[in-house]
């Protein structure tokens, strides 16, 4: 949690004003910020929970005992959040939520994070409500469900986040380079998987940013398949997805190869997969929807005979979160998405045939002004042409 | 995804036999099960997202199309699941699970997971729910807010989940024999955690069961640490803090070692801790409530003029969650947790001094019927007996 000697701060001050204004637009008097990576991208707190409510000269940050040293430290080192003061939970949350709300500030409406807050906890967040203030003959605030006010924020990277996931992207592009050689026929995917997770922890990531994947053979028809004991066969397809958290960012990328001997139908998976990842890649630029992106890829993989076997979207937005927005989907047109420069997400189209295989290639892009900087950077061509695969070593 | 050959099945029938019980109980007509570790627990289905509708006389799984495969291999497979259908989700799940429901069966409240379900998502099933059945003139299924509907039958494991653990606890047991003595100074912590997350995967663990903690020093005061680059130093106290999943259940382990030179501080709060940790295991027989379990170690603690240096709870329950319940922890005897055989948590008392440092040790037992069966196997002898720890190697 401390940052590096010259690393330069998270704009935190800016966050917050920015969700001031938002609480504003919102009708609201205060948010309650409860999602675990909106309340680090606001304080730099990343404990697997903790609170934070946001009013218009009120900031205060909820934590257990067991993140109180870490809290108090954190506030301290950092000078821009010192509007923020520390309240330690001692009972429940929603309690001690309730009871730090001042009587006579006019906090009425209160915003929370729909897409996050559990029904429960929104339940017992009322009851804490009025059990805390209706004995005062004021108002009991009310909670207001609110989406997307921190994640607006979140959606376009400012620089300490460009330059972190920047770094990331490199270091996973170099694991990357690094263990594609080691998919060789008679090894197991557990096998596989577990070098891949070694060479992230290696490479300096916290930790892989989701359930690595290498799926071999019949498996890669599946999209989420999980590694097994099943050993690598020559003429196998393996997809290989990995990605890792690097300072609390996730970058993620995908290399799909197959073991000698080839075959032409999995070569023509490939190069079709390749071509609809190129095509998305190049429809990337400001003021294109999400949903054009994912067409570019679509359209390749359907003029292939290949529409049926995409059966997952194109790509989705990286940052504190692995799955954030934008969604670069069919669907993202609904919400209206139109791609800024300063958003970083993935391009990952995929073909799946149950009973040849599947492919997929993923990279992580980020939007500029004149289209897009890929960040990741491994050869294709060096996926499909694995050195000495058909060794025997396993 | 596949049993193992030989392997016993889980008891899937009876589990959605006891779900429709309580489903009765609760006067409602169905449930919808959201909660992934639950839909696991009820159908085998391990997808990040599916939703499992199980009524009287229906049960469906709605999956996206990433997992179709997977779900009909697993249904076909499982002769116990045959009366549960696999719907695929196209659109939103919500649209999905509303279209679903028949409107001639007088499904009319429908239970809903609301610890696990987001109140957007409960706002978007109560608007799918109106649009597909208001124009149909019968009444438009209600949801209601249920808890700990499918958790209650997760509290006491049956015979697989126990024979899972105990295997588990056991694999777990000797990972930690392997890894102790590679806490040596000069070595970093972010190295020793990788060490760890390797020792995992090679023993056969699917992936850590949360983020590994080792934290040296300074850092062992914070129960939560993160592995750093900082270099263990003699003297040093460090806690190893990790968990694996094996076959979809998580087991979780701590041990601290003080590096040579020993110091006397030190050694009290090792002394402290482990007293603590032995009250706690003598305390635990079916019948006793989770709070005492958490009282006899407290006490320890307390006597020690450490009770302020406890921050957190004893214990938390263990299965297809690393935190689930019986939470062992002074506010368990709120939810009236009383000890049943078959209960499986972890016992992990703590003391963390800032400046000094801090100490954690942490066994999973599973409640029999004479008191308990400490299921992990690691000498805390040799915790405090590294061998050849002051060697520098980094």
């Amino acid at each position: 949690m401390t940052p590096e000697p010259g690393s330069p701060l998270p704009p935190y001050a800016a966050r917050l004003a920015r969700i001031r204004e938002a609480i504003a637009a919102a009708d609201v008097h205060a948010l309650l910020v409860t999602h675990p990576p909106n309340v680090r991208y606001l304080t730099g707190f990343d404990g697997s929970m903790g609170a934070l409510l946001v009013a218009r000269d009120l900031c205060t940050l909820f934590v257990d005992g067991r993140y109180l040293t870490t809290a108090h430290a954190l506030i301290s080192r950092l000078p821009e959040l010192s509007p923020v003061s520390v309240a330690l939970v001692e009972g429940g949350h929603e309690e001690a939520i309730a009871g730090s709300i001042p009587a006579d500030r006019g906090v009425e409406r209160i915003g929370i994070e729909a897409a996050a807050m559990t029904v429960s906890r929104f339940e017992r967040l009322i009851s804490a409500m009025r059990d805390t203030h209706s004995a005062s003959g004021r108002a009991v605030p009310r909670l207001v469900p609110l989406e997307r006010i921190v994640e607006e924020g979140r959606l376009v990277k400012d620089q300490t986040e460009i330059s972190t996931l920047r770094e990331a992207a490199r270091r996973l592009s170099a694991v990357a380079r690094d263990i594609l050689p080691l998919a060789q026929a008679g090894r197991r995917e557990r096998e596989i998987a577990a070098d891949i997770d070694a060479a992230l922890r290696r490479a300096g990531f916290e930790r892989p940013a989701f359930d690595t994947i290498v799926a071999s053979g019949p498996n890669s028809a599946l999209p989420h398949a999980r590694p097994g004991d099943r050993r690598l066969h020559p003429g196998d397809g393996v997809v290989l997805d990995f990605g890792g958290v690097y300072d609390g960012y996730c970058v993620d990328l995908t290399r799909t190869v197959q073991l000698p001997p080839r075959t032409g139908a999995f070569g023509h998976l490939l190069d079709a997969v390749g071509a609809a990842h190129d095509a998305a890649i190049a429809a990337v630029a400001p003021g294109v929807p999400g949903s054009a992106v994912d067409a570019a890829a679509r359209e390749v993989l359907e003029a292939r005979g290949l529409g049926e076997a995409f059966v997952h979207g194109t790509g989705h937005g990286l940052g504190l979160e692995v799955h954030e927005e934008p969604r670069i989907s069919r669907t993202g047109a609904r919400r209206g998405d139109v791609l800024r420069p300063g958003m970083v997400f993935t391009i990952e189209p995929g073909a799946y045939i149950p009973g040849l295989g599947g492919v997929r290639l993923e990279d992580d892009v980020l939007v500029d002004a004149g289209g897009c900087e890929v960040l990741t950077d491994v050869p294709i061509e060096q996926a499909s042409a694995v050195p000495g695969g058909a060794r025997q070593d396993g």
